[in-house]
């Protein structure tokens, strides 16, 4: 039987990434500008490719906001080209010596920084995805096995060839970005089985696609994504403030996964703080549902049902209950939340010191927007996703989160006795 | 249908692991100091339980070094209490600042370091790894589910219910040590799916039992173990420091996994090295497998297959291989290795710098024995294993691997603008 695609390509990223790891920074640097005049010079090639996608697109009547997401343009190209040049721009931590020690038998070890090796990423429509993970696994030495949804098929063979073309020239190993090109859903699970040639596997889409990638994949996963975010205003908040970040953190982008769901309210203020929050809510046109207590203030508000508490709308809908004080608003956030980002409105310091401790998120916030948790934001120059897990990275994943280490030992002959 | 012990223990330790992260390293400490106390005083009652279980290894018939890793003594168990005070000795990593830093907009980022979470740990016979685990989960704050091998179930029952009972005496929340008592395959297979309770699984034992966890998981894994390491004794070494290294990394103990399987040796000196080390391997009752140029050098050597390149043999074996030089040792190596150890001897600097940075191994040692891949000899005062993967841990495993981080954001009503 003849080698599939999958491991075809996944085996020659193998090897190419055992000669990338080893490229230097400037060589990294230059085919990430090159790659750059590329996807500029050739932007025709792209955006007739896409054409194509976008009218199958159209036939097989995707939605608006999937065909929004697909469509490529000269701006959007130019955009995808700034991104590489952030990410040429930020240091390479390829090499960097983590930690240094000589233990007494006078073994020197060195803990230094290395590529993970190849890293799989599979993602739904959006082809700017391609462009920003191949970056930023290139400036990291990664070999990259991509994947991308049969939706953008076309578009992303366009891109990973310029991208290609262009990094081989620049010095990048031949094979360093591969693209499956494969559209069936059996080809994702035999990439998900690859461990001998992947070390990583990053999904990067809807829950049900990570979900799916989690299921199935033996090659180590980094889950990105799913945020059921909270807001808790404390009974001492700035009630001005909380209205803003509540106004932030909902409306000022309610698709992404820092966005919240549920606005979590002290008793003792509900009365004062509901119908103000709520005022602006309705002009935004957020729908609101609510528990009782919420709706004994304010009876225009619907019902909510523990279907609300757990869910990530991405929509302009909030989840709104009252609380008794800072041990109920844990509990709730514990039990419905994702651990991905909680904000806390309060002027206590105590009360945000046991939220900060007790509530097991990626990221808690006092007294700011949730809207926060972004690699940007953070100032890391560039993310590769949010991790929502514990192991390897939590959070936003910069260039740092794309690497591990090993230990570079010299010795003098020494062996050991016992 | 009632809840199955896996699900009920598990979700105990996810209750029990959100007040343990939030105890103090002083208790955390008292805690290891009560349990060894009690592993002493209740040393009866344990040796009793070990009784049972070897009793009925005698029936089985199984093997004398099954036996003897499954034996309980006082003396072992002085062991294992004295293995709970150097890691009480340790320093707490949990709620170390890893990072901190101030955004253009004011808001102020700190990093800090928390437990994991829960842990499962999935082991075999030795009842030590029992009491090892549990010292090390509770000094970084993790909740642990244990799930040993049936032939050491009633010692672990005796031990969990002592360390158990010492541990929560001392102040640490109820349910915080978990031990599955179902020895069906099933409840192991259960278990590796419960990624809602289980933050990360350990497994520690057979290349069998890593491979079966890694195949089923679908909860994060840090893989441990498997070493098929190579020692390169390069053209310039010193040949009687690679003699002395030779013996060390085979025969100091061959059962473990930094021991080496393979001794790749330089043409050049191939004629006046493999008499010199053969004859010491043959006075230590090594049993020696060659390509054909070793049994040119000696008759005496069996014929290497293909399959001893590929084996961890964990025995007095060595296979031994003649190359033209590094480049086609790199080649060996990477071809089958298991990325955990490899040596070189040299006096040549550049080779070495060639062979630390293309050697894509968890320790890459130049003129010192692979032995010292470990957690202690590295200084980290204890390891629950060594990780052969890249992500979240490489390499010998000690307090800081068993935790991860989040970020505590305070700000002053910042909301964000895009």
């Amino acid at each position: 039987m003849s080698e599939s695609e999958v491991v075809t390509k996944s085996k020659k990223a193998e090897q190419a990434s055992r000669k990338l790891a080893l490229v230097s920074t400037k060589v990294k640097n230059k085919a990430l500008e090159e790659i750059g005049k590329a996807l500029e010079g050739r932007a025709k090639e792209i955006i007739d490719a896409n054409k194509i996608d976008l009218e199958a697109g159209e036939k097989k009547e995707i939605s608006k906001s999937l065909f929004d997401r697909l469509a490529l343009d000269g701006k959007r190209i130019k955009s995808m080209v700034d991104g590489l040049n952030v990410v040429k721009n930020l240091s390479d931590p390829v090499g960097e010596v983590l930690d240094e020690w000589t233990r007494p038998n006078g073994l020197k070890i060195k803990k230094v920084r290395v590529p993970l090796g190849v890293i799989a990423i599979i993602y739904e429509a959006r082809p700017n995805v391609t462009v920003d993970a191949v970056g930023l696994c290139l400036k990291t030495g990664n070999a990259t096995v991509l994947r991308g949804s049969s939706s953008a098929i076309n578009s992303n063979i366009a891109i990973v060839k310029v991208m290609g073309e262009a990094a081989y020239n620049a010095g990048i190993p031949e094979g360093s970005i591969q693209l499956i090109e494969d559209t069936r859903h059996e080809a994702v699970n035999e990439l998900l089985k690859l461990n001998k040639y992947i070390d990583v596997v990053i999904p990067r889409g809807s829950a049900d696609l990570i979900n799916m990638v989690v299921q199935n994949s033996t090659v180590p996963v980094i889950e990105t994504g799913a945020g059921n975010c909270h807001l808790y205003v404390e009974k001492t908040a700035d009630l001005k403030m909380a209205t803003e970040i509540t106004m932030n953190a909902k409306t000022s982008r309610p698709s992404v996964c820092n966005a919240i769901e549920t606005l979590v309210v002290d008793e003792a203020i509900a009365e004062k703080f509901l119908p103000m929050v709520f005022k602006k809510l309705k002009e935004a046109r957020v729908e609101l549902r609510g528990d009782d207590k919420v709706r004994t203030i304010d009876k225009s508000v619907k019902a909510a049902t523990e279907e609300d508490w757990k869910t990530e709308y991405c929509a302009l809908i909030l989840a709104v209950k009252v609380v008794s004080g800072i041990d109920e608003a844990i509990e709730h956030i514990t039990k419905y939340g994702t651990k991905h980002t909680e904000a806390i409105i309060t002027k206590d310091k105590e009360k945000a010191k046991k939220f900060t401790d007790e509530i097991d998120s990626v990221a808690v916030f006092v007294n700011a927007s949730t809207r926060f948790t972004d690699g940007y934001e953070f100032g890391f120059g560039a993310e590769i996703g949010i991790s929502t897990q514990k192991l390897h990275a939590r959070g936003p994943m910069g260039l740092p989160e794309l690497t591990s280490y090993k230990y570079v030992i010299h010795g003098d002959g020494q062996v050991r006795i016992i």
